[in-house]
């Protein structure tokens, strides 16, 4: 029964976990230009195919293969013997594998924020197999799947730095191979903003995430227990996105005197994905410590891309990298020992009377699966560059892909009225 | 193995009512003008954020502190001690902490209503603290938190009265002291219709929080058991939430010629609203014709508000207010006494032989939470409106919100061609 | 416990089915144009609150009545009897009576695919009656409620047939009788592209419906066990859906040189009415095979009946219709002897050993379901259309639904700069 009752429960996370995909499509096309809106909403769904497909073909097996090491996991390709429920299990197997499914396709989805609105359509196919077999299954593999990371104790509950900073690095990769989008920046180097066409959908595509995101972060306990821990996890993350939407809004606030409103859904995102390595190791006022920091870092980060002639349409450095990395090294702040000792695999963090240890076994996570990610994904995409070309011509960029790569506007009445 | 059961069904039940979210996000925004939508939408985004904060804060044990007496709770601030789970638990206090803050953020939404498209964004930030504290917690309190109305047998399963009617009170108190928007009465007192900019995401909306009710409504049973109840409750629901749209569609059809898809969709909404008090405590022929009465009534009180010069932009009022005081109503006169007796603390309705007992204490519990809910929102907004001003000036109305309180319209490319 | 448990999904079950509603929303009012959004949009709401009054009434009586025989369900009217719980039952009949509305709704807006943007709200209202009564209840009887093709072994496990393809006969009469859009061919023959007017709106709904398919789908294993089937089929599911998405856009990609967002999304749809008959019948390789059969063979019968001047504004009878047929069939090729012994009616498919028995009985089914649903549905209309007429002049079309049959634009700013 039990096994049952936590197969219900972790299924559950694997479809809010996909529901994110509709958070994606709408917080993706919201941010964007309406030429190139059905682009940007349409490769969300033949992505997440792409990488259902591949996952199920090696993904799963690099991660947790029972023939693998410390550096990737071997063996048990092709969905192999899924069906087998092994003595002992927590959950089946079946649904532990969608589950682990829906996080690599969200990583997947936070890497295409760098790539949005200029490259081409086939730089999608092909660099959706590449990171779904070489990037991601080893960033978990190292941390998740019993790697090196996670001998050293490296803790992540739900994947600030598997799922958002690996996603992140990949997005940065791209967007210094892509370059910035023609227009957005002058010749003297200023930015020029170019604003997302719906907030109505940026706003909704955030609120879908954030929902979702009790699958991401509660569903990852996996085991339901007597129904209190993921309950814990939970409010620890509704605290967490709370205090990134609400620091977020008031920092722009009081330094322009407008309430952007990108800004603030980007808080709650930050404050998301930094809740995410912690959500399980720290008591509730760090929770909202580590939201109210995120919603702040956030925007510093925004500001200082942008500074840096770095052209992030979607925000995936800093709502999903920045983030991603405080998040990581918060746990090695605010971990606690009791938890710690519950869920991890580590020590408590520097407040709690860890020392430094935690935080540098975080930090060490940070660096190396950072590295990792934005090497191989740069690796790879500068190979594209170089053969086929990631970047469709500036005519076709213009134009907007919705026409030139899929043939037809994603909003063919509304823009003969805007082109008027 | 009980309580973990029931902390499944509990917590879907919060997610599915935090979802709702994502409902009043795309109905609000399509009901109101596209100068206004980024605002619209997004300021739900912070609001549920501060919401959270203050109810972990403070607001749960204002409902629920263990300290308390008939007229507030008292004790256990800042989320104390969510993590022990009693002895002879239902449901561990983490999930239930969850549930009880996504109703009251609901209420909170419910009231941004009477707000809509002239009240300044401090005013929300302001109110949205207030009302957490002192307005939605008092009235939670009296009727879940063993209060007087408790006390006295008010039976109100998911809250018609407790999240609807309150979050509709705070909606009539400002529209009130917000007065009409621009361009809404003409001089001779007659009204203009102001259409919402989008149906398809005010459908949308509906649809959402039709699906969201389930976690509302069903979640509310907060047990599994024998995996029946909750079903029926669920059933209920859905009966009621149907004959609303129907009746609602069908008078504005017979009366205008005209299937106005507005009044349709209030009639979903209404029916959701008025079948929440009462949906555990009536047979399922009962919820059709509560359903039915609140797509009737919710039609005349649109009609009716708007003759009275109450400039209430998403019908707050009449979906959540009227509809709400219907449900409240409904259920002195058809709850069964079987029901009554397992769910309720009162008795059985005027319809199954209780005669006019349960019908007046509905009645007082409708009076005085009204009332009290309707006056402190309305002390509250009054001090704000003489102190720091509520009201935006009319140029920022008329240029729209989205530029005036945020800095960039939410369309930015349709915005041009609307404007040419 | 168990059955309190197995409630607990199978209700998830039911409220993911209805979410598939929002996903029907967008993905018709994306695909048509902006006159009739809000009318495409708005009319599901309602349309859900007749089937569910029906099915309430009758709808479900006629499905499972226990005093039906071979050919229809009797006795058991107006949810009798919910509440009682017989002994021995694996789920609450509460809670199935949800889980089944909630795919007679789905079978519905199917069928509306063929009426949209010329029929008449009446027809809309009158329709939902008797498709809910006549049509969909026999062709759920026959193979759910152990009807004759139940008795013959006819294998659907969560309704290719049931669901699917009896909705897309209603469309193929509907659309046959209504006559394709004023401006859909020219006077020789040849067609013109009519786009939808949203891609955003098109992808958010494929993507809904493709979360809300888990409901559907592993929803139909009624029970959790040990946690690990129900895992399974929604394996199957993903796996099938990110086949067909995929296959659909390299096959379109490849003939026309243009990645056609339409049609992808429309390959990602027939993946998954593809896999639906066959979801926990299949290895999950097969489940890919059936998915990229599907991706291919809806783009062809996409092409086809446009030809063939059949004007299928949603094209519901590809990805419902067509790989309907497909799906059901695919479970007569690919059924392994376990799992049709494990969760059959029938035998293991042609390539499992079984001959071409099963096959048959399928191939009988897709028959015998697909002539009843269409001939019964041609009736329906046909009287209506001699009587009442069923679709609106050619000046209300010119000026949209919206306008016509409800009053007022679904975007009334936005379509003052269109047709500027």
């Amino acid at each position: 029964m039990e096994i049952g009752v936590n197969g219900i429960w972790t299924i559950l996370g694997a479809i809010l976990v996909l529901f994110m995909q509709c958070g994606f499509i709408m917080l993706e096309a919201g941010s964007t230009r309406m030429k190139n809106a059905g682009h940007v909403a349409g490769k969300t769904i033949f992505t997440v195919g792409i990488v259902s497909l591949v996952f199920w073909a090696v993904g799963y097996a690099l991660i947790f293969g029972s023939k693998g090491g410390s550096l990737i996991g071997w063996g048990d390709y092709f969905g192999f013997d899924l069906k087998t429920v092994p003595e002992g299990s927590n959950v089946a197997p079946t649904v532990m594998f969608l589950f682990q499914l829906a996080f690599a396709a969200i990583s997947m989805s936070v890497a295409w924020g760098g790539f949005a609105e200029r490259a081409k359509l086939s730089a999608y196919l092909i660099f959706a197999v590449l990171f779904s077999v070489v990037v991601y299954p080893v960033i978990a593999h190292w941390i998740w799947g019993g790697g090196w990371l996670a001998e050293h104790g490296k803790q992540d509950f739900a994947g600030s730095t598997v799922v958002h900073l690996t996603g992140a690095m990949a997005a940065f990769a791209a967007t210094l191979l892509l370059k910035p989008r023609t227009g957005k920046y002058n010749k003297n180097g200023t930015p020029n903003e170019i604003p997302g066409h719906n907030q109505v959908f940026t706003t909704l595509g955030v609120m879908i995430l954030w929902v979702g995101w009790f699958g991401f972060n509660a569903g990852s306990t996996i085991t339901v227990g007597d129904g209190s821990f993921f309950g814990f996890v939970a409010v620890n993350t509704q605290l967490g996105a709370a205090a990134g939407a609400v620091a977020a809004l008031l920092i722009a606030w009081m330094f322009t005197g407008k309430a952007d409103l990108s800004v603030m859904l980007n808080g709650a995102l930050a404050g998301l994905v930094a809740i995410t390595a912690s959500c399980a190791f720290v008591e509730s006022w760090a929770a909202i410590v580590i939201g109210l920091v995120a919603g702040i870092v956030v925007v510093i980060s925004m500001r200082t891309f942008e500074k840096l002639r770095v052209d992030d349409p979607i925000y995936a450095l800093s709502a999903h990298g920045t983030a991603g990395v405080w998040g990581t090294l918060s746990n090695g702040l605010f971990a606690t020992p009791e938890l710690a000792e519950k869920v991890g695999v580590g020590k408590a963090g520097l407040f709690y009377g860890g020392g430094f240890e935690q935080l540098g076994v975080q930090a060490l996570g940070v660096v190396a699966c950072g590295a990792f990610a934005f090497a191989v994904s740069y690796l790879i995409l500068f190979v594209m560059k170089k053969t086929m070309g990631i970047r469709v011509t500036e005519e076709e960029e213009l134009i907007g892909l919705d026409l030139s790569e899929h043939g037809s506007y994603g909003y063919p009445e509304q823009m003969k009225a805007v082109q008027h």
